[in-house]
């Protein structure tokens, strides 16, 4: 389908569900079709796609009023989901980590040496796709190398707390935002420049990305004491086994002084934590905080003045953000 | 001093030497000026700062004919320096290096973790400098992903072509074309992209940036060999101790089938090898080649029609990137 851009070109427009497809189909060119030299290492990569909610929300945003999302959105999930296994390529470097969803790390299996450079590479090439999407809306500063800055600070902030029991809600937040909003504020964004949107929507659309990105952080910190789903989802270490304190345990820790200095002197076990985190209802307090963004989100839905079904397909995105949909 | 742009606003010019001062005010203040989280590690950085060649070439390229340069030219030059920085702080991660220009290197001092979110952000960073001059001249595509796309290859190539004594001439070009003329290759076209040259102008500086990176790897090759010099400047691992096999032993091995199997088997001394490039003239080859470099920069720099003045710097640049001129 086409239809005519503000400057008079057609531009081509797809339903959601074949923009979808078109993302998998093109993430999975962009990594099995790489220059030879560094196919093998990116192809593998392809194995472990996720659910691309990143990609969704880029999509869901970009929608318009008929439900039709221009080809520019598409470019702008793939680039969006391409950052995204850029960091986690990074992630797996610094973590030391074997497994990510079920399968073996680049760096596990071809070492870090390479792990490095092929996250450099893809972070190039995200940009590189990024920075068409913005040329087209001629933007006088590029910002998604600012979100690439913010994670960068999330994921170190999150380092230097690495073990610190005393670190607040405030600190932790703040550590979230950038290290999981930031990619989700920059999926919001993308969608909304990639359609065209004006400078106020696309700053609710940012605020909504936000939103979404700390509910999924905090969602997934709940899964980490959350025994059974934990299994399923998360075969690897945990949280806690790898230093980091994530929001249930800040609460408990704050409501229970003699835990926490038994977690300073490195005396806790597992199953401790989790009948405190229990006790001190923990993953309650994570959900309460979800449900203030959640309800800071839905007000900026609101200000959009959305048709029905963009409320409903926004909507869907929180619900899935939060684990209250799969 | 000021001027009219093409679209009739002022830009600030500057004479060489005030713009090379400011270059180097800018990277210390977006080292040091960092996010207090990351300060400490970034300001580490600004203690070892080189020769700015790459700066240098950017200011040279985006000088007009009466050597005034614009602002932007000036914001190139550091976003081209803080890229090459951040290409050096995960090769030291990659390289698991100690030293770098007599200093410890970030992954030495504050661990391999914080080196690759520093090179990550630094990246983050330069991308988001040289966007800005792109967005200026309103281009569709950009460029610089690409060129930092190209060095990840290059780098890649090297790291698959460790201890590989059978490595061709043409093969060995190729890696350095991506891992060190890639980026003076940027630094040619950001200077000309910054002071707005025509599309031919710009194609030609690329070439000339590409001779010029060339030429200076291979100049950095030599070195390694001329122990004397080696010595003073490069106080660490040489390239053969670090399985890099480089264009002099190249040449050498290939007069010389023999030495490769001794090679192969792990059997050289450094001395043997310094020995064997010498007999083989593995040197004059490199210099030779170089010789080639130079003599098609300077083909393509009489293309551009220069000012005395012009040539003259260019020439230096030339003269630096071959170690004829300090």
């Amino acid at each position: 389908m086409t239809k005519n851009g503000k400057t008079g070109e057609n531009i081509t427009m797809f339903l959601f569900d074949q923009a979808f497809l078109q993302v998998k189909i093109e993430i999975e060119k962009a990594l099995t079709g790489s220059p030879l030299i560094i196919r093998e290492y990116l192809s593998h990569l392809s194995h472990s796609q996720g659910k691309l909610i990143r990609a969704r929300s880029v999509l869901v945003v970009a929608q318009d009023a008929e439900g039709l999302i221009p080809e520019a959105a598409v470019l702008a999930a793939v680039a969006i989901e391409i950052l995204h296994l850029a960091s986690l390529v990074h992630d797996d470097v610094i973590d030391d980590a074997d497994l990510r969803r079920g399968n073996t790390t680049v760096q596990k299996k071809y070492g870090k040496r390479t792990a490095v450079i092929c996250g450099d590479y893809l972070l190039a090439l995200s940009l590189k796709m990024l920075s068409r999407i913005e040329d087209k809306k001629e933007f006088h500063t590029s910002k998604f190398p600012d979100y690439v800055g913010r994670l960068c600070l999330g994921e170190l902030n999150q380092y230097l707390n690495n073990h610190n029991t005393g670190l607040s809600v405030y600190g932790y937040l703040k550590i979230i935002s950038g290290k999981t909003a930031a990619l989700f504020e920059a999926a919001f964004f993308a969608g909304a420049v990639a359609s065209e949107k004006n400078s106020m929507e696309i700053a609710c659309y940012q605020k909504i990305g936000h939103c979404v990105g700390m509910m999924f952080q905090l969602m997934d910190d709940c899964l980490d004491f959350d025994n059974t789903i934990e299994q399923a989802r998360k075969p690897v270490q945990s949280d806690y086994e790898n230093g980091v304190i994530t929001l249930p345990l800040i609460h408990t820790f704050q409501q229970d002084a003699k835990l926490k200095l038994q977690a300073d002197q490195g005396k806790l076990t597992r199953e401790e934590i989790n009948k405190s985190v229990e006790k001190s209802n923990g993953l309650g307090f994570t959900r309460f905080l979800m449900e203030r963004f959640n309800t800071k989100a839905m007000r900026q839905i609101e200000k959009l003045n959305p048709s029905d079904q963009q409320r409903s397909d926004l909507t869907r995105i929180l619900e899935l953000a939060s684990g209250k949909a799969i």
